[in-house]
């Protein structure tokens, strides 16, 4: 392709915006692309067995001569977690900030990626030149340390992807978000802003994350006489720290538990991140040498999940850990959208413990509100805006608070995956639309469970499954053996023996009409022992089971 | 049993206490009990294709010659879902007030019980005399008109259970809840009160219904160029009534779709209790006559149930409405705790077709706050306290209010389903526990899905199924044919032949060896090709798919 001084700057989000998660977004110039973000979203209900769901990358596959690089705004897994599966279909060198390069390096260990990826740690301020692009990484804050916004300096003007963020002017560790910089680069004149949804839909400002830190000093400072148990989020450092802070000015004796928690820790620790007073931290073993009243536990599972170590303590299946009456159990967290039930449960089991639970004012948010997102509006004063990361609804309510700073709809762009929108300084549109998806992650199998797989899952949730088989002579047709019924997930078999005997019942008399008929076609007889079981089964029970006849040769 | 003077009232709760939802008590007194409520549960996400659960009410059957009659203290679901089940295990008299005896008239009409059970409809301040058991119908208010809380009078002294209330100053339809009697019914001396612990987590007063009216108005002055499609939950009457006045006032026809919609209100009007004004309520077929900003659509959907008429219009699946661009989209409602990612999903879907969503401010509780259940039991002022309605921790939430009020934890009782609380003036206390449980309704099925049946559909529904058929000789145990594989929700079989093929050698190589060694019991046959089956599935793909062998004799 020539380069001309016209070129436009096409902007490809790959994922992220049919739902929560999944973040990867394409830059492409001329020849040239760089990558933003590469994440995994969780399933939904209905991906029944299904572990992860990663984003198709075949754009970049097909493209893999122009990609230059990948650029990771922060450490959560919906922005790094597909990382693995992604480079192994397409290898580009990692840009990222100290703390989150670490828990990606976490990632591609666990791969078996580590040799093959090449990798540089970016300070903020610095800036990546790949080609025709150069990528600033700024100082923001949000819920895990060293998350970054990008300035992408492009031929056809800058664009300004905030990243997860929100202004925190008084963090717990390092700095807050770098305004002044936001303002000076908003002052040469943007091309764009990609700014985060997530709250866009709660008014005001998002209270500080040092304001959690007094809560919990708060709480220490009410209940000495119990145990507290703290379940947070295992990435989320700065409140780590601030419990670890609690912890040590009450003279209380830390305990981590819970695979993630631990393996960011000590990444975090490691990497000068968190800082733990001596003999503050013991192991989960020791805790038996303390009274309840001198220790803290900080533990996963705030969002109910039912392997995590809140809920094994909680259900009594934690190997060393049972709740007792009188401990103090907080949530430092809220339930994520759609974990509201689950959360729940795991509180009123807690309850039924006998502990004392405290939920509320003990987080805050990650994300920025309506008046931070019209702050960064207005210090970058962008010609187009480009709200991202969130529910339609979100990047709708976004759409709705740049209204009021006086952008009109044609200056404002809802795009989904796979819109090619391009753009410079005289106009921006979506062109054209490539193939983008999801792509279902269950055990080792990486999209080998399609839409066909999950429906027969969803059908057999739902009615189970009922079994034919029968054995009929080669040749003749004959039925040598069979018919017989087996069921999975239908009815308890031992109580509906009625029930089972007048299906077999049904089957015989199908099939002596099938012979008498003189059918010996394997299709015709499969589908008219379906139809007959079928029909039986719904007027006797208005089900539906999946019914499989199957035929064997002799 | 021998009269004496002496005995003490047993209160037994059937159900309720360990979920939300199938509320049910018995009042036991000598030789009689007393029922109030008879409710459903609508099933957890675990109860995999269940439709609905009912209580396990052997207690009553056992019992069945002291059972004297069912009050009912309003017309909600989970207070009245399970009547039919219940009353075809055990008949008793209804007594109800006249608009919630008209939804139960709906159901017994469905299950074809309308002529087997006596009912009688009563009204506030009227007594029925039971046994040594005298029910006060007491006016409280709530989420649905005709609301009762009960004061059971018995020879033990006088038990007052609210059933789900709030107090409401200015309802829209009929009185505010009767504080004058409750107070009167106090000062008289009351032994305990029962009391909706539903919103116990949450301070301050609930608003009136009639805030929402005004909400309406406000909503429909300043959306007078677009139709109005207004979710709500179809038993609230006095929501409907407030909806059609705002209507009304600005000249718009008013449509009702959804069958429960449609069925409350046709009840609710019939009986009196919904005021229409002529020429207001059109048909849905009516709809095209009229310019969209002159009509009102009414609708269920409310929780995002996916079959419900909102959901289909916002699916494109509705076949009279479908959803436009500037349509103004009102969710008068708060998501049910378990329903807030598919309320989600339908407003993003709602608000890709480019309607308007709104649904902060248009909903109030029906249930009390922290200050209303302080207002009841001041009034009531009860030696004992014992909250029900409400999960555990909402049960905990109201001791903490109690307690506020001077009670001690030892008159305080939160109780477990099946618990028998033995109570007078004396003392009271858990002095056994009878036999309660939840029974799954699966179509037409009544109990006949239980827990083996629901953990073989979570089996199938996380990892599919994998059928082994093979047909041995009689008395040989040679192979005649297969072993053939066959599979639903494990993998796509198309895109994994290798899988398939590797599994069907492992197999053909485990029945070799077992011919080999001469086995021929099939219990051995059997647990050999599932082990080995299962060992390489794990291996290849880190699943665990039910696996089924099937042997059949020629």
């Amino acid at each position: 392709m020539s380069k001309t001084k016209n070129s436009k700057l096409r902007i490809i989000p790959l994922g992220g915006l049919e739902q929560i998660g999944m973040n990867i977004t394409a830059f492409e110039y001329e020849d040239s692309i760089i990558v933003v973000d590469c994440g995994l979203a969780f399933p939904t209900d209905d991906m029944l067995g299904i572990d992860l769901v990663i984003p198709d990358v075949s754009y970049l596959i097909e493209h893999e001569e122009k990609v230059k690089g990948l650029f990771i705004t922060h450490g959560h897994e919906d922005h790094i977690g597909a990382i693995p599966y992604v480079l192994k279909q397409i290898n580009m060198p990692i840009y990222a900030t100290k703390l989150t390069m670490g828990i990606i390096e976490h990632k591609l260990q666990e791969h078996n990626l580590s040799s093959q990826v090449r990798r540089k740690v970016v300070k903020y301020g610095q800036s990546i030149n790949l080609g025709p692009f150069r990528v600033e990484f700024v100082k923001t804050n949000h819920s895990i340390q060293d998350a970054a916004a990008f300035a992408i300096y492009t031929p056809a003007g800058v664009v300004f992807h905030t990243g997860d963020f929100k202004v925190d002017y008084t963090p717990v560790f390092g700095d807050a978000i770098d305004l002044q910089r936001i303002a000076e680069i908003g002052k040469k004149g943007v091309l764009a802003v990609m700014c985060d949804s997530t709250n866009a839909e709660r008014s005001g400002f998002t209270q500080s994350e040092r304001t959690v830190g007094r809560q919990f000093d708060n709480i220490f400072a009410e209940n000495t006489s119990t145990r507290i148990i703290i379940a947070t989020f295992a990435s989320n450092v700065d409140r780590v720290q601030q419990i670890i802070n609690s912890a040590y000015k009450f003279g209380r004796k830390v305990v981590v538990e819970g695979r993630s928690m631990v393996n960011i820790i000590s990444t975090a620790s490691e990497l000068g991140y968190l800082n733990i007073p001596e003999n503050t931290l013991i192991s989960i073993d020791e805790l038996k040498n303390y009274p309840d009243e001198k220790t803290v536990l900080i533990t996963t599972g705030s969002q109910g999940e039912s392997m995590a170590a809140l809920s094994r303590m909680a259900n009594g299946m934690h190997r060393k850990v049972s709740i007792k009456p009188n401990d103090t159990i907080i949530f430092s967290s809220h339930p994520i959208p759609g974990n509201e039930k689950a959360v729940s449960n795991i509180m009123n089991e807690l309850y039924r413990k006998g502990a004392n639970v405290i939920f509320q004012d003990v987080h805050v948010s990650g994300h920025a509100c309506a008046e931070e997102i019209k702050l960064i509006y207005t210090l970058l004063h962008p010609k187009y805006c480009i709200p991202v990361h969130g529910e339609y609804k979100h990047l709708k309510a976004q759409e709705a608070i740049v209204k009021e700073l006086g952008y009109t709809s044609d200056d404002i762009f809802i795009v989904s995956s796979g819109d090619v929108l391009e753009l410079d300084n005289e106009s921006a549109k979506v062109v054209s639309h490539v193939h983008t998806g999801a792509i279902m992650v269950d055990g080792l199998g990486v999209g080998d469970v399609g839409n066909i797989v999950l429906r027969d899952r969803q059908h057999l949730a739902e009615d189970g499954i009922i079994i034919v088989v029968m054995t009929l002579q080669a040749g003749t047709g004959l039925v040598l053996a069979g018919p017989d019924i087996v069921s999975r997930g239908f009815v308890y078999v031992r109580g509906s023996e009625d029930l089972m005997d007048s299906a077999r019942a049904v089957l015989n008399d199908t099939m002596e009409d099938l012979m008498s008929e003189g059918v010996t076609d394997w299709g015709k007889i499969k589908s008219e022992v379906k139809s007959s079981l079928s029909d039986f089964v719904w007027k006797e029970t208005q089900r539906r089971p999946m019914i499989m006849p199957i035929l064997m040769e002799v």
